[in-house]
């Protein structure tokens, strides 16, 4: 048995459209992919290859039980414990989870990224630091809105009546008030640099001494 | 002249009883004195020898009308520009501006630490990095009370005369509204070592190369 160093777990949440996933590419690019692990939560929606695909298109996405939390807390513990896992890969047009899945290392850090991630008891206990990124509400939306306008076709009214019918409600039960088991909030996630320099000093000496 | 790179400059605001105290001394200790000059915005207490003793009794602390930010803005710049300062000392009991001051060379880092620092413009905008320690206002009552029955002697009945009619009503007039100001917020301040870790990562890599 090896005397390994334990992997350091950071965990960044924030609504959808808060700038995390900015954050987290800010943080991945300049710690180096040889460093750090991603495990974004929204891989683990659930296999719903049993159900009809009319099924499917009613499943609440915003809502923790569309995941498979305790698979992905199981590959949290596999990193650390220094075994490779398998990332679910999903697919969104199909609504189920894609036959293939991505080869993931252990590292040094293993930064897991999504909404609800601090709303679980049992998956937040299991990261060293908790990022919470705080973007007002409308400015997510606004975000929302150009990038499914722009990158996915969607209309603005579709846009609209999902907003209201599942992200805003999954918002208000459950991003939210996950927030106070922060270690940080970070305001206007995506532009603020002043905060990723902080976050990315504390993971490169990390990085160091892991 | 020497081409000489200039202070870094971080503001810690906070509640009274928020826990900033407690974060600026764990970050002195941690940079050391030699890199870092501390700036609190109560030691820039108006002198008050041209009033009676009971005309300053009457002066609300916890305005920022009671604080010479003009004095503490021209010695930021100063220290910037690589020049000592003699940093105000206050006289808790006369309620005024005590004769000696202290001495304060220039330093890699500038630390400015107090309740209204993000709340007047012209102070925040010399800030390279504004934290701000955000501790639920019943802790910072509570922890006000045990200092100042302990610490000073004073009733129950007047600490919370006090809050109510004046660090309570400054706090939403004036502390609470320069949060949105902050780069990185820090829930229950005192006892956050990740959020702690993550400031000093920065400093020390700061410090370095400044």
């Amino acid at each position: 048995m090896q005397a390994k160093k334990k992997s350091f777990v950071i965990g960044v949440a924030g609504a959808s459209g808060s700038g995390k996933t900015t954050l987290c590419k800010e943080i991945v690019r300049e710690i180096g992919e040889d460093k750090i692990a991603v495990l974004p939560h929204d891989a683990y929606y659930r296999d719903q290859s049993s159900k009809s695909f009319e099924e499917r298109v009613k499943v609440n996405y915003d809502h923790p039980d569309s995941l498979e939390t305790e698979l992905l807390i199981q590959h949290i513990h596999h990193l650390r414990a220094g075994t490779a896992i398998d990332l679910p890969v999903y697919d969104y047009k199909l609504h189920t989870r894609a036959p293939e899945t991505v080869r993931i290392e252990p590292k040094p850090i293993i930064l897991v990224e999504g909404i609800l991630i601090f709303a679980e008891p049992s998956l937040r206990k299991l990261f060293d630091m908790k990022l919470f990124v705080d973007t007002e509400q409308e400015l997510c939306f606004i975000r929302r809105l150009q990038r499914d306008v722009v990158e996915r076709g969607r209309t603005v009214d579709s846009i609209i009546e999902q907003y209201l019918t599942t992200v805003r409600v999954s918002y208000l039960e459950f991003v939210e008030p996950s927030k106070r088991f922060a270690d940080v909030i970070i305001p206007e996630g995506g532009m603020n640099t002043v905060a990723a320099e902080m976050v990315i000093a504390r993971l490169k000496a990390l990085a160091r001494d892991v």
